[in-house]
This record gives structure tokens, C-alpha cells and sequence, in this order.
């Protein structure tokens, strides 16, 4: 059994989710949204390292994955988003839970099939796959994807392990693995 | 009396500086470089973090002033360097220091009065100013440099509010003080 922490990080708005993976069965734990609305950096990155602090010493996760950031063309976007994402990863890192990434386009080729899927699709299958009743917060529902998209490689990962280890080999699986 | 920590965040090596405030007069105290050539992001991360945290925990500086890092056209570039720069302030905003910002300019005008400076005669004036024998490290030097002109501009912060208060104005000073 294991317990994964997804992260969706920005310098406004950054989303988590946890789920439990147990054999093939994905449930969901928690979800929610960290705000950093404050007018400087330094307190935004402060809140965002508090907040993923907190709910990984709550939850205590075995497993922890962040999706990699929009690429924009604009580098000053890119520093924003680059010192959310660090104060975040760095919330996890210090527990010494190592960070599976993974780009967006691997997180809805594992959670709807589809690498190129909106927003709205990613949405309603992380809802179908964890049961969810009602519709999680964009930011959260992202956080929720990347950890079921990380558990589903992790599967994929043991699967080809145990192909390797009684001689067996495959082609390309379907889901891309981490680095 | 102040204890400043200026910070000179990069991915690779991230410089830091001590220094101690009595007055006018400029202390150097301590100044080194967190080298963190790991194969890994997040373990750079975690390198700068704990870092930066052990150095805040031993010299419980009373300030802390960083160099906004170079705006360079590729995005790339721009994310690693915005992760590394996450991770070194959320190590200072966590411990509740404050966190002024100085672009190179800024801190070049304050050391060598010069924006424009070469990186040789920020280093010379480092060493003049602080009266070292030895030429620190060049990142180390950057931050130390990053220290004097938060010292210079807390100084120059002060003798306006001291005019503001007496009821005389002036015009713009030498210092260009933190937004």
C-alpha cells in the first residue's frame, strides 16, 4: 500500500491531492488548494512551503509527484512559476520523500489516454477513477491526476520489472516513465 | 547592530555573506558557497534549503537581502534558476526574516557606485569594504556584495525617514531602496 502526494504548483494558486494505491485500486484521500494571494514573493513562497509541509506531516505520504510547469515563452513567468515549484518540491524533499515529474502531456495520456485531452476531460476521469461525487477544484483536480498518473507508472514500472525478471520483454508501455 | 545575510541563488552554486551592521560601520563575518552538483533537481533544492537554513540557524542574521537572479531570454534557464531561488528564500521567510531584493544594478550602483560594473571590481570593493586579505569565491563575493547594499540602503532608508520626520526633504538619493 502506498500513499501518493500530487502537486500542481503556482506562484497563485497550488493544488494538491492525496490518494491511496493499494494493488490496482486508486482512492482518494484529500484534495485542496494552497492561495498565495499576498502582494510579495517571499510571503507567497513561505505559504506555499507551510502549506505542503502541514498536510505531509499530516498524511505522512510514502510517495510524492509534481507536474512540470507550462514552459512559457516569457522567462519572467518561468522565474515566478520556477520559485513556486521550488518552494514546493522543497516541502517535500526535506521529508526525504523523493519527486517523481511529469510533463501535462503524460499526466492525461495516463489519466484519460489521451495526451492532448482539455482540462474538462482530465476533470471528470480523475472524478470516475476516484469515485468523486463532486467536482474537485481545477488546481486540486490537476494535483489529483498527477498523483493517480505517478501510481499508474509506478504499476507500469513493477509490471516491467517483473516481464525483465523472468526473461520476458515489451515494446514502449503506454505510460511514459519518470527520468 | 544588524546581522545582514545576502543570498546569490543559482542552481549550480549559491553564494552566501554575512555581514554585521554597528552605524556606518561594515563587519565581515562569514561568506561561502553551497555547491550543489547533484544529478537531480530536487535534491539541488534540498541542498540550498538546508543550506541556507543551517547558516540562518548559526548566525540568526537580522536581515536578509538576495539578488534578484538574471532575466535571461530562455524560459528554461529562467525555471531552474526561479527553483533554486524558491528554495533559498523560503530557507530565510520560514525562520520569519524579511526578504529584500536588489537587482545586479542596484547592488553594483551601491559597492562600486558604478551600475555597470565589472565582476572584478565588485569583488575589490568587497574586499576594500570589508577589509579582506583574501579574494572570496565570485558567487560568495556577490553575496556579500548583495549584504553591503542592503546595509547601504537600510542606512539611506533611515536618514530620509530621519528628514522626513524633521519636516526637510531631498531629492533621489544614491541608493535606489527595495520596492
Amino acid at each position: 500500500m502506498s500513499l501518493i502526494i500530487g502537486i500542481d504548483p503556482g506562484s497563485r494558486l497550488t493544488g494538491y491531492g492525496i490518494i491511496q494505491k493499494e494493488g490496482s485500486k486508486l482512492t482518494f484521500i484529500d484534495a485542496g488548494t494552497i492561495r498565495t494571494e499576498t502582494p510579495t514573493m517571499p510571503e507567497r513562497l513561505k505559504r506555499i512551503f507551510e502549506g505542503i509541509s502541514s498536510i505531509v506531516d499530516f498524511y505522512q505520504p510514502t510517495e510524492a509527484a509534481i507536474e512540470q510547469v507550462f514552459m512559457s515563452n516569457n522567462p519572467d513567468s518561468a522565474l515566478k512559476l520556477g520559485q513556486a515549484r521550488g518552494a514546493a518540491m522543497t516541502a517535500v524533499v526535506v521529508k526525504n520523500l523523493s519527486v517523481a515529474e511529469y510533463t501535462a502531456r503524460q499526466i492525461k495520456l495516463s489519466v484519460v489516454g489521451y495526451g492532448a485531452a482539455e482540462k474538462e476531460q482530465v476533470q471528470m476521469m480523475v472524478m470516475r477513477l476516484l469515485n468523486l461525487s463532486i467536482t474537485p477544484q481545477a488546481d486540486a483536480a490537476d494535483a489529483l491526476a498527477t498523483a493517480i498518473c505517478h501510481a499508474h507508472a509506478a504499476s507500469s514500472n513493477n509490471k516491467m520489472l517483473m516481464l525483465q525478471s523472468t526473461g520476458m520483454s515489451r515494446g514502449r508501455g503506454r505510460w511514459r516513465l519518470p527520468g
